[in-house]
C-alpha cells in the first residue's frame, strides 16, 4: 500500500522515481499560458483569505460543489461568509475522490502551505485557519507564491486594447520572474454581436490610433497593437475558437460583410464564418512575421446555461466540451498560411479527447525541419488538465509525433497555487517513461537519453522554442 | 494465476476485495431501468428451458452465433429445436473468449444455477439437462430469480397507452419485490410514418378519453397518462432518441406540423426534427412537474439489415452505434427547459464512448445544486455494458464530476438472469477504487468514505434520487 | 527490469510467453494487402543501401525527420548521399523514443540484419557499412527477406489496367511465395477531375477492349478486367475512400453525371457522391460474383500540404486522420448491397481510433452465419499500426465481436522490412490473451482453445477466409 501523496506520488517504478527526483524536480516552470490577472503580480497582492485565493473564481470547484447538491449562494453569492463558503468546499471534497479537484486540492494545502492533512467536515476549521494565518506573512503573496514554485517565466492573456501597464510595472519593479503578455485577439473576432463588435472596434482605433472604416483598417490597428505586444516582451499570440474556419473569400465579400456588422447589421452565420476566417489568416500573418508562436483553443461549447449566464456571466462554470468535425478546415487554414510562407510555431490544444490523435497526425503535415517541433498539440487542455488527459495526450502525441520535442505544461490558471500542476505534470511524464524503461519497451542503456528528454519537457523545450 | 471467476474475480487488490465482500455485496439491488415483460412477473412465469431464459429473445447471443457462422434457423427459427438451439449456442461460446457474453454465460450459471462448469460442446449437455431439471423447481421462476438475486424494486419500460395491468396484479398479489411502470412515449415521437402514428395516436385518445384533434389535445392526453403512471408508481420517463433535437419553432408552426402528419402527409426531415423538438420539451416538463427522473438513451442508429427486419422485425440484432454530434442540440434542449424551470432529474445514456467526455462534461452546466448529482451519465449502455465500457464510463465521470454521486448500475435487459450484472458493475467499482488506494491516489485515511460510497453507488444513491 | 527487445519483448506474463513462443512463432506470414513492387519481386531486387531499404518511400520516417527540424533535401532530396540521409535519420532516432519507428528501427535490424545494436549517431557508421555489406549478400534481397520471414502469400495493391505482367512473371518463375495481385479500382472513382478521369477511362478501354461511351461501358469493361484479375489469382478488391458513399440516385441520373464528367465538366460534389454511390455498388456486386473480400480504407485526409504537393506529389507523409460522419452511410451501402444478396466478404479499415467501436459493431449487422466473421474490422491501419492502436482494435473487436474468427494483421507496406510487424502483432495479441489467463478473466482450463485462437489468428484465420 503506497502512501497518499508522499514524495514517489504517481511515481510506480524506481526508473520514474529517479527521472522524476534527478531530472524533472529541480527544472524551474516556464507557464507559456495562464490567465493570472497582471495588477496583482504588479501589486504583489496580499490575499485576503483561503477562499479568496480557492473559491474566488475556480469554476471547476463551484461546478463540484453545485453537483453536491451546494446551493449557489455558498459558490458565487455575496451573502455568505469566507467560511461558509470554505465549510461547503470542505463539506464536497470528500466526494471529489477520483476527480482531479481532489489531487490539487492537498497538492496545493502542501506544497504551498505545508499542510498535509486530508481536508474534510473535520479538518476544514483548522485547515481554513492555518492557511488564512499564513496568507499574512510576506510569502504568501501573489510574488511569493510564484518564487515558492521555482517560476522563470509566466506568459500572462491579454486583449490588443490593454496598455499592458502592470506588465511594465511589474518589469521595472526588478522582480525576478519575467511577466509576459500573450496576443489574444477574440474580441476582435467575436462578430456575432453587431454592438459589443463596434464598441471594441472603436476602443481599438482609439488605443492605435487608426482611424477605422474599413475591414484593412482593423488589420492596420491590429498590427501597430501586435508591434506594441512585441515591443513588451510578447511572443504567443492566443485564439479561442469554437472551430476551426477556412472558408472561401475575396477580399470584396470581406470588406462588404465587415461594413455590414460594423454598419450594426447582424451577419449571417455564413458571413461570420467567412470574416472570421479572413482574420485568422490575417492573424497567422503576423505572428509569422514576428516570430511568434501562434496557439489555438477550440472545441468548447460555451456559456449552455443561459439563467446562469444573466446572473453571473462568462467562465463561471457552465461550458463544455463540443463536437465538431473540424480536421477539414484545420487543416486548409494551415495550409492556406504554410503556402504563403507565413505558417508561424503553431500550438493547437484541443478539448475532446477522441480528437488528439486528428490533431497529433495534423502536425506532421506541416512540420517542416525548420524548427524541430514546429506544430505542437497542447497538453491536457481545460477538463482534460488531469493524469488521464494527460496521459491521453502524451500517448497520442509519442505515437504519432515526438514526444522528445514537447514543449510540456502550462497552468491556463488563473490562480497562484496552480503551480504544483507542473510537478503533477512531471510526474505523469516520468511515470510513463519509467514505465516503459522496465518493461523493455526503452532501452536502459538510452536512459541518458531519457533523462535529457525529461528534462527537455520540463523546461528546455520551451525555453528553446519561445526564444522568450 | 487467479482462478476463473473466483470470489476475487475482476478484484485485483486487496483494498478492492474488502470494498467488495464487505460493502457491495451485501447491498440490495434497485434495477432501475430494464425491459422485463411484465406479465411474466405478474404470473411468476416457468420457464420451458434454458433455451428459453437465454435465447428467447436475447439478440446479443444471436449476433455472436451469426458472427460465429450459425445459420439464422438455429438462433430464430422455429424449425429447431431448444436442444439445437442450446448446441450451436455452445459451440459458439468458446469461441466469444473476451467478448462479455463469455462472462455473463458463466456468471448467470454460477449465480442462478450454481454451476461452475464452463460451457462448451463437451459439457453443453449436462449443463443442458441441469438447467431444465432446476427450471421446473420451485425457487426457478421469474420471481424466483429476482428473489435470489436481492432485487428490491425494478422499473420495466412501457407504453403511455399501457393499462398497467399486469404491474397492479404483481403490486395487489403481495409480491415483496416493488415492480414500478417507465413511461416511454416513444411512439408518440415515431412521427416519421403519418399511417403507424395516425394509429397510435387514435389509441391514445381512446385510453385517455381526450378527443384529438390538434397538438395540444394529444399533449393533454399524454399528461392524463402521465398522471396515471404516476398513480402507479412511475418515477421515470424513458426516451429512445436517435439524436437530441432542440429546433427553434412556433406553437403555430408545431400545429400545423402535427395537423399534416396526423393528416396523412409524410414529414420532412426538417419538419420532423421540429415536432420532436416541441414533443421532447413537452414530456420534460411533465417530468419536472411530477418530480421524476427523465432517462435519454441517444445514439444507436437501428435496423440496419432491411432484410433481416422484414424477416424479424426490430430489437433482433441488427442495430449498432451511430456517429453524431448533437452536443449543442443536448445543451440548447436542456437549457430550454432550466430557463423555464422545468429542468428534471436526468440521467443520460450514450452509445459511443467518444462521447463520454462530452457527456459527463454536458451535466456540469445544469448542476444546480437543488439535488446531488442531478444531472447524471448512465452506466454503460448496451454494447457497452461490460468491463471496459464501465470503466470507461466511470472514469470519464470520475474525471469531470462526482463519481460519488452516481446512481449505478441498471441491467437494461429483458432476462430474469442478468442480474449478476451488478455484480460485474460492483466488482469493477470497487476494484477501480481499491487500485487507486493501493496506488496512493486516494489516501487511506479516507477508507469510510470509500466504503460507504461503494454502498452508495451499489444501492443508497439510487434509492435516495429516484424516491420510489 | 525487462532487458529491451528480448525474446519476451511486449510479453508480460509467462502465459503470454507460452502463447507466442509455442503457438504464435512458427505460423507462416499471409501477408493478405501490402504495397510491394510486384517488379521487384519478380527481379529479386537487390538493394544499393540501407538508405534505399529505409529511407526511399518511407514518409513516416520522412515525418519524424521533418518534426525532428531536419531540412528536406536529407529526407526525399536528390543532392545528398545516402549516407548523409541515413546520419540524419541516425540522429532522428533517438528522438523518436515512444514512438512506433524506435520499435519498427530496431526489430528490423535485429530480424532482418542480426543487429542488436541501438541505433544513434554513436552507432550510425558501423550500422549503416553492416547493413550495406550484407545487403550485397544474396540472402538479403526482395526474395529473400521474403524467405526469411516465411511468408507463404502476400498480396499487391494493383490498378484495373494493369497487365499483371510481374506477378505472371514470378509466379512463373516458380518462387514459393505466392505473390497475387489485389483489384484496387480508386482511380475509376476518382471523378473529381475530368481530365485525368478521362484519361484513364480511355486506358481502360484500351486494355478491356470495350469502347466506352456510357457509364455501363465503364462497368462492362471493368468487369472483363475482374475476370482477368480473377484468374491471375486475385480474391480482394481494396477501395480507398474517404468516406462512404450511399446516396440514393436513378440509372438514368447516374448516366447523365458519368456523361457530364466523360464530356470534361466538373461534377458538383452532390453528383460526386451520387456517382461514387453508384460506382461503390457494382464494384460490390462484381466482389460478391466472385466470391472476393472487399476492403475499404476510410478516413484518411490527403495531401494537406500542397507546398509539398506540388514537390514531391502523394504519399510523402502529408496526410492525416479525418472526421466524419459516416457510420450511416456505411450501413446503407452495406444494406443495400446485402438487400441484394451481394454483399462479399468484407474488412473495414478505420484510421480514426474514435470510430473503432462503430465500426466493430456496425459488423454485427450483416453478419448472416454464412461465414465465420464474415464482417471484419481490419488491423490497426496506418498511423494506428503499433501497439496501442492494436490494442484498441483488438479490445473493440473482443467486446463487440469475435476476436477468435479475426484475419488478423497485414503490413499494408511498401517495404521488404515491415514483416516483423506481423512478430509486432502477434506477441500483442498472445499478451492480451496471457494477462486475460493470469487474471481470472480467462478460465486456464481453456488455454488449448486460446493457443488455438493464437495460430487461427496468426494464420489459420486468414487461410480459410480468403480462399487463395
Amino acid at each position: 500500500m503506497k502512501a497518499f501523496m508522499d514524495e514517489n506520488f504517481l511515481l510506480s517504478t524506481e526508473t520514474a522515481q529517479h527521472l522524476y527526483h534527478n531530472h524533472a524536480k529541480k527544472m524551474p516552470i516556464i507557464d507559456y499560458h495562464c490567465h493570472l490577472i497582471p495588477q496583482m503580480v504588479a501589486e504583489d497582492h496580499q490575499f485576503r483569505s483561503i477562499t479568496e485565493l480557492w473559491l474566488g473564481g475556480d469554476h471547476y470547484k463551484w461546478r463540484a460543489m453545485r453537483t453536491n447538491g451546494v446551493p449557489e449562494r455558498y459558490c458565487t453569492g455575496s451573502d455568505t461568509t469566507d467560511w461558509e463558503k470554505f465549510e461547503k468546499w470542505a463539506e464536497t471534497v470528500p466526494y471529489t475522490l477520483r476527480n482531479p479537484l481532489y489531487h490539487w486540492t492537498h497538492l496545493e494545502l502542501k506544497t504551498a502551505f505545508g499542510i498535509n492533512k486530508i481536508l474534510n467536515p473535520t479538518t476544514a476549521r483548522e485547515i481554513f485557519d492555518e492557511c488564512n494565518e499564513k496568507l499574512c506573512q510576506p510569502g504568501y503573496t501573489a510574488r511569493g507564491f510564484m518564487r515558492r514554485y521555482g517560476v522563470e517565466v509566466v506568459c500572462t492573456t491579454d486583449d490588443p486594447v490593454d496598455d499592458l501597464r502592470w506588465h511594465r510595472i511589474t518589469r521595472e519593479s526588478g522582480f525576478e520572474v519575467r511577466m509576459l503578455p500573450t496576443w489574444r485577439p477574440d474580441k476582435a473576432m467575436a462578430v456575432e454581436n453587431p454592438t459589443t463588435f463596434r464598441a471594441y472596434i472603436e476602443k481599438l482605433a482609439e488605443v492605435s490610433g487608426v482611424t477605422i472604416s474599413k475591414f484593412n483598417d482593423v488589420i492596420d490597428a491590429l498590427r501597430i497593437r501586435h508591434d506594441f505586444f512585441a515591443e513588451n516582451g510578447c511572443r504567443l499570440s492566443d485564439h479561442g475558437i469554437e472551430e476551426f474556419y477556412a472558408e472561401d473569400y475575396t477580399d470584396a465579400e470581406v470588406s462588404n460583410i465587415f461594413n455590414k456588422v460594423y454598419g450594426g447589421t447582424p451577419l449571417t452565420p455564413d458571413e461570420i464564418r467567412i470574416l472570421k476566417s479572413a482574420m485568422l489568416v490575417e492573424f497567422g500573418i503576423m505572428d509569422a512575421e514576428s516570430g511568434w508562436t501562434q496557439q489555438f483553443h477550440y472545441g468548447a461549447i460555451r456559456d449552455n446555461n443561459s439563467k446562469m449566464f444573466r446572473l453571473l456571466g462568462p467562465d463561471t462554470g457552465f461550458d463544455s466540451i463540443g463536437e465538431f468535425n473540424t480536421a477539414k478546415a484545420m487543416s486548409r487554414f494551415f495550409n492556406r498560411l504554410n503556402d504563403r510562407d507565413c505558417l508561424a510555431k503553431t500550438i493547437i490544444y484541443n478539448l475532446n479527447p477522441s480528437a488528439n490523435e486528428v490533431v497529433a497526425t495534423m502536425l506532421g503535415n506541416f512540420q517542416d525541419g525548420s524548427v524541430p517541433g514546429k506544430m505542437q498539440i497542447g497538453s491536457g487542455w481545460w477538463f482534460l488538465d488531469q493524469k488521464d488527459g494527460m496521459e491521453k495526450q502524451m500517448n497520442a502525441l509519442s505515437l504519432l509525433g515526438l514526444l522528445s520535442r514537447f514543449v510540456g505544461m502550462l497552468t491556463d490558471s488563473r490562480s497562484f497555487l496552480s503551480y504544483p500542476r507542473h510537478e503533477y505534470f512531471r510526474r505523469t511524464l516520468c511515470n510513463l517513461l519509467g514505465r516503459d524503461i522496465e518493461n523493455g519497451e526503452i532501452p536502459v542503456s538510452e536512459l541518458p537519453r531519457v533523462e535529457q528528454m525529461v528534462e527537455d519537457i520540463s523546461y528546455n523545450n520551451a525555453k528553446n522554442f519561445f526564444k522568450f
